[in-house]
This record gives C-alpha cells, structure tokens and sequence, in this order.
C-alpha cells in the first residue's frame, strides 16, 4: 500500500483566498490547477470560477461575448418547464446548455509550496467564441525553458483544448486550439518522443466507445494526429465509467509515471497511477488496482460538486512528490508521497 | 430553385452487384461511396456492409478481430433483456455498443459514370484494432497526384477517421488515424490554403455541443490542429440535428462550393449546398436554405435505413456535376446538376 500523506493544513487555497475578477461576480471554486515549478516557486493557474449574484425564481449566469469582450449576464426564470438547474454545474436549457459559473485561470505563487498567495487579476481568461463558458482545468509542461500551458475552452460549441505558453508567467501567448470537441484533460510530454511532442488527451465520443485515455503525437504541439489507445475505463472498479490524465507524465528509469483521474456513474472521483512505455506510452506497463487517492476528507467530500479529488499537477522535489489537487470542485489541496513508492507499488 | 435531375436507371449500383468477400456473409448495403475521376474513369469506393445468416432467437454479428487478423462471428440471443436491437444498424447491450454489420471499401469502375464493374475482392478492409466493427464511408481527394482516401474505423473504442493512399487504386498504402473519436465526414481540400493541408471535419461532442461542421489545417495530412467552427445545425430547417461535409469542396471563382449533408432529428437525410471562403474556408458566404436534394425516389425512402440521401463524392465535367449518393443507406444513385446553376441559386 502506497504511503500518501495529506498535507495537514489543507485546504492550501480557498475561494475566500482568490479576490473576484469583477465587483458583481462572486468566487465560487477555486480548483483543478495546472502546477509548475519555476524558479525558487512553485506556480498555480487556478481554475477560478466566478458567477454573478442569484436573484430569487431565476438563474443567472455569465456568458463571454467575443464580438464585445466582455462577459455578459444572463438570466433564466427557474418555472421554465425547459430548465433543469439539478446538476449545480451545468443548466439543460431544452437542447441548450450553458455552465452556471464561468472561469478564468488565476495565478499563485508560493516559495514552500504550501503557503500561495494569489493574483489579484486573471492570467489567462475567455478570449474567444470557443471560451464563451469559460477557461477550465489546465496543464502546465515546461518544454526546452517553454512553459507550455493548455486548458479547456467551453463554448456552445463544445468542450476544447486550446494552448498559450509562456516564460515569465507574466505575459501569456495564446497558440490557438490544439484539440477540438470533445476533448480535455490533455497533459504535455516534457520532452520528444521519437522526434515528435507528444500527449495523452480524452476525447468524449458520443455513438460508441468509452471515455479513454488516448495519446497523439506531434511535430509543433499545434497539429496532432497518430492517435492510439492508452487506457479505458475498467469494469467493477473505481475507474468504471472514465478515465482521463491528469499531471503531466514523470520520466523514470522504469517508464513514464502519470497520476491519472477514473470516476464512477455516480461521479466519485480518484486518483491512480499509471506506467506506460518511455518510447511507446500508449503501451502500458502497470496501473494502480486501488486509487491512489479517494475523497475522504471533508473538503473532498462537500463542496460546489462532492466527493472528487481532481489533479493537474505535481511538483518534485528529489524523491518527495506533491500532488496538488482539486477538491470537491470548490478548493486547492496537497498530499505528499515518494516517487519511489509509488515506483515500487506498480511492481 | 435549382435544377437537379436523378439518372433515371438509378441505383447505379446495388448489392446484388457486388459479390460477398466471403461464402458465409451476404451484402446487406452497398451505399456512401467515395469518388474521383481517375484517367478516362469513373471510381468509387463503395461502402460494402455484410453480415453473416442471421438465426432464429439470435442476433448474429461480425466483428474484426486485430490480433488474430479474422472477422469473427459472435451471437447474442434475442431474449436478452440487455438487448436492443430496435435501430437497425447498432447492437445495444446494456453499455456495450455493436454494428449489424461489418463494412469495408469495394472499388467500382465506369467508363460513362453510370455503368459500374465491381470489383470481387475488398480494397481497403478492417486491418487495426480501431477498425474492428468496420471502415465506413470514404472520400477521395488528388493531391499533386496522389490519391488520398480518408475513411472511417469504428471500434468499441469510438468512430475515428484514418487516412490511405494511393496512386493506382490496386495498392493501397495506409497512413494512419487522423482524427480521434468522435468523428466522421472529413473530406480533404484538393490543394493547401495558406501553405497547410486543409479538411472540414464532424466531431461529434458528447456533453455541451452541436453536430457541426468544422475546419482544420495540416503541415503534413497526419497531424492537425488550428480547428475552426464552420457550419451547425440550424433550428427549425431540414438539418436542424446534425451537419457534415459530403464531397470534397470543389475550388469555383467565388468560393469553395461543398455538397454537405443534413439531417433533422428523426434522421431525415438530406443534401445542401455551402460556398466558403476560399483563403479563410471557416467563414461561410452562402449556405443553401433549401435542400439540394432530399429523399423521395423509392430507392430513397425504403431500405436498410430509409429516407436517407448522403453523398462522398462528386465529378465534375465542364459545368455538369454529378452527385453520387448512398440512398436509404442501401445502393448508390446518382443525379446531374450545374456548377453554375448552384452558384447562381447561392446569390
């Protein structure tokens, strides 16, 4: 059994700790960061979601206007017999569907990696018609002293991969969309393989086939193609219904070493491990049978959507791997343990 | 209103023209076929669906097996209260998806366009673990002389599109998968915009999103990115449910012209017409408000999959452009319009 320690002061950061974007928007979750070490600090972009105040028998919500720039406010009466405002996420307007919340990334540095202290404006925020719900969850992989970081962009449209970069995590350049719909949870090789970039990335197919983890490769990480199979979704546990990366992968002597998300049906989210092929990581060598990490704690357990722990990175630190992640939609958390043990846990 | 006319010996090809690949399976659809010009030649890529008998109290089905290199017969009884088998083309059992049939690629010949020679062996068959439920619905674009063929792999693991080519239609060099699940109607631009390859393609999204069409560039046919939103469906009209490129788009003074298809949400299929930009092929100049064609012709309305009119591919002599298209999922038809006559009706 994997020997994983959360850090005793969890949550490390809370939406009392992210300053609002705008002064009519409220901070509802500060979650799902993309991490990176940089310098003597260790950097978040945290997913920060914001919605306008609640007026009572409506729902109101936020949408971002490209052709304004600016994000809107919109509201549905809650007696409308085609709304369903049940999943506290996402409002099923008829076919229509918008998100409750809208984010942006947010940055925070930290010399410990414990104690942030967070932005008071966004970093990367909804810029265009694919980002009109928002910015989501993103990754962050330094490439030869590139920061390399992509997110979700939501729109009506559908659920992206868009990727901007960095050296200073001062100004940001947007590269544009690298996935198109359905598809997140993209995580960067920190190097080639094979003279290609390469990614692990989920696709969400709707007809037929299982939500999976599926690498691609490519020669300027803005085309991507050669896609194969990883991992899919296994029956009777508890990565039954889907599974997706979520830090960037770790090179070891072994393999590449990914700490992966699976849920449920009913939406329990954990942690796993997996280790694939150093020159074919579409090949599996070994995947963790136990989660790595599930919600236990309460602030894993409740929140703006319970019972997930959700990574998007790690830092490392010799032996010693911290795993940041999101808890119950809503806050920021860390759990420690050792790269070796893990390692030594796939045997 | 344009003036399009249906070859009156229609369908041109039927599955009693087209010779099981093996004793034990019959043709059930000979339909979707991709097509070019080739010399003084007129070639499809027909669609062929074959299924093995079917037995009393069973639904019995085909699948590709990739380790073994055979497509295996498997059976599922009737009385299964997992089972639905209500839609003709698609298995369900309880989460498991299956087709009817298994499809590959049977190439045609025709010195007139309308009288076509079958060939008695596939041209492209399931050949990888993407492909065990079939290669679906081709299309053909020359490239600088080289004959592109992208098709669709359907597996348990989703519908991808892979990419083939080749310069004599008798051998057949496989690239690769292109575009990962979910997605189908990619047809290829017969020349590069901007210095990149170019293809509209349909993703499929699974939570938030439209069945559109989009557009995407490549350095190299293998790798793409820079997706852009194209066409969705729109409300009220015969393609309000789903959109997507039908022939490749065909280069005219004042646009990309493409046939695409459309179809409502009782899967009413019908064809329409698009002119785009021709440096910028994501920004739409005209988009037909009324169907270019839609089923009537008993060939049309009745078969395995009635009321369905969906074209891969047309020619195109002087100003007479011939629109060849799968009918009710079953046979190929062909009808007969004007380049000019559609792009005087998008005006």
């Amino acid at each position: 059994m994997v020997n994983i320690r959360r850090y005793e002061n969890n949550p490390v950061v809370t939406t009392a700790d992210v300053p609002p974007s705008r002064e009519d928007f409220e901070v509802v979750c500060a979650f799902n960061a993309g991490v990176t070490s940089f310098g003597d600090e260790t950097l978040m972009l945290i997913r920060t979601a914001e919605r306008p105040a609640q007026e009572d028998g409506w729902v109101v919500f936020p949408v971002f206007n490209a052709e304004t720039g600016e994000t809107e406010v919109h509201r549905l009466r809650l007696d409308n017999p085609d709304l369903d405002v049940s999943d506290p996420r996402v409002i099923h307007h008829g076919l229509l569907r918008y998100l409750t919340s809208i984010s942006h990334l947010r940055l925070a540095r930290s010399k410990d990696g414990l104690n942030f202290t967070v932005d008071a404006e966004p970093a990367i925020e909804p810029a265009s018609e694919y980002e009109e719900f928002g910015t989501e969850d993103s990754r962050i992989t330094c490439i030869d002293g590139v920061y390399y970081i992509d997110y979700v962009g939501v729109s009506h449209l559908g659920v992206t991969t868009c990727l901007a970069k960095t050296t200073d995590f001062v100004t940001y350049e947007r590269v544009g969309m690298v996935f198109c719909p359905d598809n997140r949870d993209v995580v960067l090789f920190p190097e080639k393989i094979g003279g290609k970039y390469a990614a692990y990335h989920r696709p969400a197919p709707r007809a037929i086939g299982t939500l999976s983890m599926w690498l691609a490769y490519s020669p300027d990480l803005i085309h991507w193609g050669g896609h194969r199979h990883v991992i899919e979704p296994r029956a009777d546990m508890w990565d039954n219904c889907r599974v997706g990366a979520g830090a960037p992968p770790i090179k070891t002597d072994r393999g590449w070493l990914s700490i992966y998300h699976g849920a449920t049906f009913d939406d329990w989210y954990c942690l796993g491990t997996l280790l694939t092929d150093l020159d074919e990581p579409h090949k599996v060598i070994a995947r963790s049978t136990q989660p790595l990490l599930k919600p236990e704690a309460d602030y894993e357990m409740k929140g703006f959507y319970g019972h997930v722990v959700f990574t998007c990175g790690t830092t490392l630190d010799g032996d010693r791997l911290r795993i940041y992640y999101g808890a119950a939609d809503t806050v920021m958390a860390v759990a420690e343990t050792s790269l070796s043990g893990l390692l030594d846990d796939l045997r």
